[in-house]
């Protein structure tokens, strides 16, 4: 995949004058998955370890439990208008009697109950979805081994480096060891990028582990942790209101403002050791 | 709406001690919109400035043309468990005339070509989709000017300096007056929030403005500055790849890495004045 990154020109203007020089840019592009030949989901990407974000999206979804329940995923053969294939449109064989997901599933979540979409209803949506539960997990992590997570994501952050402009996730163990970075454009996209690695390295549900994310961690981010069964949520911004709700429910234990020494425990923070 | 910030208790840690305190944080709370009682799109958002939001996103998604498209906004009678109205969903009424949109439209666009989706298609699909087209304006910024702009934004940010989690979107003069700023868990929706706030005063096509947002610029977030006629769009940090496309095609001048006297002009340069 020579399209992570690419080269255009730029004006840079500073105190010290006003250049055109040639700049990287992180490479977005949508990517169409189908199931069965038939349209799934539209999502905005940078391109690279797509099988990866296919394993994370459809386990993340609810749509997976297991890699046993994908038997193929390949590129289709579409090409675009000057006959090249676009390598964004992935169709995925399910495995015989993994049922087939309702065309037209919105990207996070549906809820049509009768009394009006509200946050409750969000989290139960998620606990219904979910095959594997965190809240058992007695994991504990020591403080000073969080305090490192952000370095460590950041030098595993290859296209960062050249750009500037990309979201990062990575999985570590309880000692602090990196399992996998992944870096894209849409933070949600890097998250299913790893949670893809491990589905397809048989280590869901990821027990014991700990996701590292750049920037903030939203609602979709702890459902993400929750449908792959992983204890440990940690980000260097902030969590929002539902993020936490949604954690305290389901048992994962959501760190905010990880930044050296200092860091926020929201939830379950019994397993992070001072 | 007193439900833009929460109170939760918070485990802090530090090399100083590891307290128990109570902190605020940004909420995050599931909108349903409705258009003529039928659902159309639930987007995570932070309540406050709703009838703003919805508003912006049915200009930004191509529903409708200006404020005379649109009968009536209300809140639904929904309720939760305990009897309470949600104020999570909200009905449209459009004027007569007016098409409804597809129900099941996807929240950016989505594209069955028989090529396979590309980049390219997905340029085009802005180009159909959007009644103005920011090209032809022929408004010149001072770089000093778009120099200040960042911390004009963050002086506006009320939330985000009791909780450190939201993003901003701010709409601002070729001069530097702000126009109106607005803050949302969701970078997209706090761009729609501005936008609606312009639909419903009847200000677009935002000709001469520039549209201002806290962190990258994403191809969306294009999309939704040609959607609504803004010429210049200035990010703090990067753009990617189909953002600087896209750009280029619809005349969008973008500005990225905004800070202080230092900034990239990606495309269309000539509206800058250094």
């Amino acid at each position: 995949m020579g399209r992570v990154t690419v080269r255009r020109p730029v004006r840079r203007i500073t105190t010290a004058g006003d250049i055109r020089r040639p700049d990287s840019l992180a490479v977005e592009e949508p990517m169409e998955l189908r199931v069965g030949g038939r349209p799934l989901a539209v999502t905005m990407r940078t391109p690279g370890n797509d099988i990866d974000l296919v394993h994370g999206f459809l386990l993340t979804e609810g749509i997976v439990g297991s890699r046993e329940d994908i038997r193929t995923v390949r590129y289709c053969d579409g090409r675009d208008e000057e006959g090249r294939n676009t390598y964004n449109v992935l169709d995925v064989a399910l495995t015989a009697g993994v049922p087939a997901p309702d065309v037209g599933v919105e990207r996070n979540f549906y809820t049509t109950s009768s009394c009006g979409v509200c946050g409750k209803a969000s989290l139960d949506a998620v606990k219904l979805r979910s095959r594997y539960s965190p809240a058992t997990d007695e994991v504990r992590v020591d403080a000073t081994v969080l305090g490192g997570l952000p370095d460590s994501l950041r030098a595993a952050q290859q296209v960062f480096d050249a750009t500037g402009g990309l979201h990062a996730a990575g999985l570590f163990t309880a000692d602090g060891e990196a399992l996998v970075v992944r870096e894209d454009v849409g933070r949600h996209n890097a998250v299913d990028k790893v949670i893809g690695w491990a589905v397809q390295t048989s280590r869901v549900p990821l027990s014991g582990c700990v996701l590292m994310v750049s920037g903030r961690a939203s609602f979709e981010l702890v459902q993400k942790a929750v449908m792959a069964g992983i204890p440990v949520l940690a980000a260097v911004s902030a969590p929002s209101s539902l993020a936490v709700e949604l954690a305290m429910e389901a048992g994962v234990t959501v760190v905010g403002f990880l930044r050296g020494t200092s860091m926020n425990v929201y939830t379950h923070p019994e397993r992070v050791l001072a």
